[in-house]
């Protein structure tokens, strides 16, 4: 271990009973208030020692203590020319610390709340190894309350109504709040929106890169929560997309995850009907509307890497059985982790509702990945669609629709009404 | 099944008792001696049955059956415009018609010899699926003399000395008959060469492409069995390298696999050394000498596709366990089908074990799929360096090998010898 600091130089030697020599303690003790001389202090002689070391022939590895502060090995490892410039991803998602978990496929969907995703599969012996297979029932554990409580936000309430609105009036302040945490600006309470109950993390590299559509679509009520662009065979070593060994390439296929409206919906199905290389898949919340159309126990590689003497790496999937699990999660976030922030009778409570009641889960994957990502394009044509379909079919404002469903919720929910919602879409 | 000629239709009328009705009788009575016209004849009625069944409306389905005679039954597809007008491959290599064989992928050497592989794995259970996987231990068959004598050609002895060369009195002999293989050009004694001992069949498309190439680098001792060129993302309907369902993209890493002589592999790994981004796998016949740079339990993907709405399919592996095994197949070839062709102590008996006891088995793999195959550029590389290393260190001459290599042939085999025959070679 490199010599950190005065104090801790002083506790290690107490601890471990040895004396300082009297040459470094002639050095030390007059900068003993520079913390970063001595830092400095310690590195050179760390590297001298360890260059010395090595070039005996006699060593021929060492093992560097940080105890958690690892700015001075870092230095030490760059002086001696032993630090990978570039310390790369050996996935794209971030692997546990668990090695028990010998696993290198998941499901895209738990993308950015990975802590959800071990939860609910540390009962699993095997781990998808290679690729993530046929699985006709991939065991989940249950979602229970104990699980979205435990895995919440570390927010406060406080900062949660600061974030995503302490009173919300209407579905438009939901749209705001979405499309606020993607464009990092402050909502109209001055807050910056960090994190969703989607998202435990602040917007990422390559979500970055669709920021602008993603923002579009998202005040017009598409409201998204899961997205990568398409990649043709980049290098591995590329700074956004790359992951694995160098020398590879990796691809992605264009992916959209989002919740958006029952007349979107229907729209949507119409506009999927030109775009047969999208492979799509729509639920509700209780599962009772799920149409895709995709082969149900075929889980669509959209992440994947060729390297150098291996098979291909495929590690993320989109898994039509997977995604009825999120589903129950994605849905659960609304009220468990926002609704819940509101008293029982509020307005604002009632809004999350309606998003949770009435709102679909939506994914949609651009299969033709050496083509131009055409997501957006079908957005487009889903809300030019739906805005012709408004102005004949004329559509029930929120106020209506929360009158009709909040007093008729028991109506809404029967197998009637959920029968044949689209009677043009495709089942 | 459509009437296919007079004497089938009689002969299923006596196996089936049942009488022909009168007017079809009518027609063939006096056209009997017209294959052809009763066959025209077949086809129009039951194209007009068929259609007349078809939109009933009641059927859904029709079997027909063609009792190996597959022409007609294709007229008849083509004309209800139920032929797919290109049949595509289901996958690069050629299934089984086992259907007990649920696999889906295997290693690249069989490729000119599937049912050898077929044989070779009967009495596998379970069939790699998706993937290769880390078998640490495929258990191939073991290879036997029945083996190799019940998949011989099945060219006549006589023609395969016509083809292989009735009499060889140099190796370049051999060099000669495998470039005339490749060129279709006949060889000296006037006969074409269809098929070598390693090919069953004629040179095929993707070959055809590397084909100058090939001949030149055989010409001069790189005796090539297989080979693939690189591919980087083509159409899965391409009509050369395209395979699987449309809408898809399938890539190939170039592969090179030959027989070579020892100064020649010994050039080679010293030219290795300039190009990492080459997998290379060297064996002897004894395997007392086996040389990679591969992991040994980690198959290489050389031939994939990526596909909509599916995981990645990767059909084809260079897999160095596999190499193992086939490399006994490819080295008992040589003395099985070829030299076996001649008197025990003829001088062309003594050239094929010539090539049997001293050449090694040598695969390449380029993993930079995208950038241009530069396996060419290595082996004239290598034949560079071979030519210098000869002026400076004497190569013996065949006459010289032979009179060492056959007197002391216990000698050549014993362990001192294969200890270390490259000390500059990577091991």
């Amino acid at each position: 271990m490199p010599i950190q600091g005065y104090h801790s130089l002083r506790n290690l030697v107490k601890l471990s009973k040895l004396e300082i020599p009297q040459d470094i303690l002639d050095v030390i003790e007059p900068i003993k208030e520079n913390d970063a001389a001595i830092r400095q202090y310690g590195i050179d002689q760390a590297v001298k020692m360890m260059q010395e070391l090595f070039n005996s022939g006699e060593v021929f590895g060492l093992h560097v203590y940080t105890l958690n502060r690892e700015v001075a090995t870092m230095q030490i490892l760059k002086r001696l020319g032993l630090w990978m410039s570039e310390p790369r991803r050996p996935l794209p998602w971030k692997m546990t610390a668990n090695h028990m978990r010998k696993e290198d496929v998941r499901p895209i969907f738990w993308g950015s709340r990975p802590k959800s995703y071990v939860y609910r599969t540390q009962e699993w012996d095997d781990f998808p190894n290679g690729r993530w297979g046929d699985s006709s029932s991939p065991a989940f554990g249950e979602l229970n309350d104990y699980h979205l409580f435990y895995l919440k936000s570390k927010a406060s309430k406080e900062q949660q109504l600061k974030m995503w609105g302490e009173e919300l009036s209407c579905p438009e302040d939901v749209f705001e709040i979405f499309t606020c945490y993607l464009s990092g600006e402050p909502n109209r309470y001055g807050t910056k929106v960090t994190q969703m109950p989607w998202n435990d993390t602040e917007v990422t590299g390559e979500t970055a890169l669709l920021l602008d559509k993603l923002m579009s679509i998202n005040k017009r009520g598409v409201l998204t929560i899961n997205s990568q662009p398409n990649v043709n065979g980049q290098p591995s070593t590329d700074p956004v997309f790359g992951w694995g060994p160098p020398g590879g390439y990796v691809y992605q296929k264009a992916y959209l995850e989002f919740f958006t409206s029952r007349e979107n919906v229907a729209a949507l199905l119409e506009v999927l009907q030109e775009y047969p290389q999208i492979n799509y898949h729509v639920v509700n919340h209780t599962g009772k509307d799920d149409i895709t159309n995709a082969d149900r126990l075929k889980p669509n590689a959209v992440t994947w890497g060729v390297f150098p003497g291996s098979e291909i790496w495929q590690p993320t999937v989109v898994d039509p059985i997977s995604f009825m699990y999120w589903k129950d999660e994605a849905f659960g976030l609304w009220t468990n982790h926002w609704g819940d922030l509101y008293n029982e009778d509020s307005k604002s409570r009632q809004i999350i509702n309606y998003f949770h009641d009435t709102y679909y889960l939506v994914n949609l994957v651009d299969n033709d990945f050496p083509k131009e990502n055409i997501l957006f394009e079908l957005i487009e044509k889903m809300l030019e669609r739906r805005a012709v379909k408004e102005t004949t079919e004329e559509e029930p404002s929120f106020d209506q629709v929360e009158a009709e469903h909040f007093q008729k919720k028991i109506k809404l929910d029967s197998d009637e009404n959920s029968k044949d919602p689209f009677p043009n879409g495709v089942k």
